[in-house]
């Protein structure tokens, strides 16, 4: 199982060869992680774009970078969605274009990059606090705004998806609440009785879920025995599904601000893994973000 | 202005008198955080419940510490209510009763603890990272459970209350989405821009309420800067008012659990502070609530 970010980068970079097709990249920490990926993780990375941002960043003549010239933001998507789609790129990576233009282009039709499935954010954190090492994954801090019981399902889905591709067979999935117990009242609460409920009649596979689960019982064997909740997941969660992209996000970047741990994140549910990494991550956050991707892409093609 | 958990214990124990109705006490946190209210903040905690059990804990014979025995939970809760109504308590502090069944005896008619506003919990949390010292809130990750646009506002006076009590006279408010945009399609951005208006228009008063913000906009000034966000908020949120009871229990727990920072909280709204410290809490947590509640009950009567 890839437990930690240091064997998430060993084993990305074993798998090399993957293709990572960057969309308009114009700053720093993105040409940083582009020449970390290229050297480190023996990726291709093509850098589709203005040339001249890469040559003055200095990585325009290296082994494992290509590029392919585009004057305008606009061409460089469309540009990027045909090498993805011809299977001459294996993995998306958003340069300095917003997330909501990208992802336009990625559901256009004539991407052919859909697959009828949610496309959501996976988060991912290294949780070196445990005592076996695993890594925590969050969902869905990016994408889907308000996801009904359908949609949850699917984000589910999506993130025991990338746990498989980690090498952990059965993830334990708790949803989030701020109690343990059902609320009429409080539809994520009923939300979780009913994903659990589908888990058990075998209508969400490969995971066992539970909830509702506040984040303490959830991540705490000491919270979970504290309150008295008998769970296979309570107190070892693995996969925290959030009721909503607020929740989400907020915790996210509460842990990565307040606990100054790192993430990365995948987007998954299209053809590829696609990659957002936010403005404010720097080249190690993603380059994390590109090693998942290889490794989802690796997981895809099997 | 109170900037630190320190500067509030000091100001707590300065305040001294205040007398705190401890409902149900029984487990050992919960008497340790008793016996240093009494020893150092110089509180008067009025024990009502299980005397054996104060006594096994061997806290029944010091200065500062009073007994109402009272044989069921039932009765002690009425017990409670009896002394806050005639003015014989300033502050009620939950011990080994559920919250539920604690705020339904706050909120019966004859409690007379009602003042026709919303109950609401804040949390308060040292951040020493940054530079001026302040302490910031988050509400309401323990009671309201899915507030509309109006209990939202309300939930904003609640916290600027409790500010205004720890000496800050302009609170900045940061309403927590997962994006600083207004999207149509989800709600809590929308709301954040109602309550902007709300604030400009003079409808929410005694501070500055900006959002939709996303938590590292709201927190640090360099997410801020990297967005291009401008806003008197922004970079420097003092409180921090999340979407829904989801989302603020998360983000505290997880601030709590990866961050290892200390939470104190209390429920505003009523006509004397409320105290409802979770099981998990610590003796430490535990005082820090009951010096926030002294410091509220000291407001009060102003």
């Amino acid at each position: 199982m890839i437990g930690t970010f240091d064997a998430l980068l060993h084993h990305a970079s074993a798998l090399g060869g993957k293709r990572v097709v960057v969309a308009a990249p114009r700053n720093a920490e993105t040409f940083e992680a582009i020449n970390l990926a290229a050297s480190q993780l023996h990726a291709t990375c093509i850098l589709v774009g203005d040339q001249d941002a890469a040559r003055n960043a200095g990585i325009d003549d290296r082994p494992g970078i290509e590029f392919v010239p585009c004057s305008t933001t606009e061409r460089a998507l469309s540009t990027c969605m045909e090498l993805l789609r011809d299977g001459r790129g294996d993995i998306l990576l958003k340069g300095s274009v917003d997330t909501g233009t990208l992802m336009k282009a990625v559901l256009q039709p004539e991407s052919m990059l859909r697959t009828g499935r949610l496309l959501s954010d996976v988060f991912v954190f290294e949780y070196p606090a445990r005592a076996q090492n695993k890594l925590i994954m969050i969902t869905d801090g990016g994408i889907t705004l308000a996801p009904d019981l359908k949609g949850k399902s699917e984000l589910i889905a999506n993130a025991v998806e990338v746990a498989h591709a980690l090498g952990n067979p059965n993830p334990k999935v708790a949803v989030l609440s701020a109690s343990e117990f059902v609320i009429p009242a409080l539809q994520s609460t009923v939300d979780a009785a009913a994903l659990s409920k589908m888990n058990e009649r075998g209508q969400i596979t490969g995971c066992t879920v539970d909830g509702p689960l506040a984040l303490d019982v959830a991540l705490f064997p000491d919270a979970a025995k504290e309150k008295g909740i008998r769970s296979a997941v309570a107190g070892a969660a693995e996969i925290l599904l959030a009721p909503g992209i607020e929740a989400a996000n907020s915790l996210a970047k509460g842990i990565v601000s307040f606990g100054g741990l790192r993430l990365a994140h995948v987007v998954m549910g299209a053809r590829v893994p696609i990659l957002i990494p936010s403005r404010a991550d720097g080249s190690d956050a993603k380059l994390l973000s590109i090693a998942l991707g290889m490794v989802m892409a690796g997981a895809f093609t099997r």
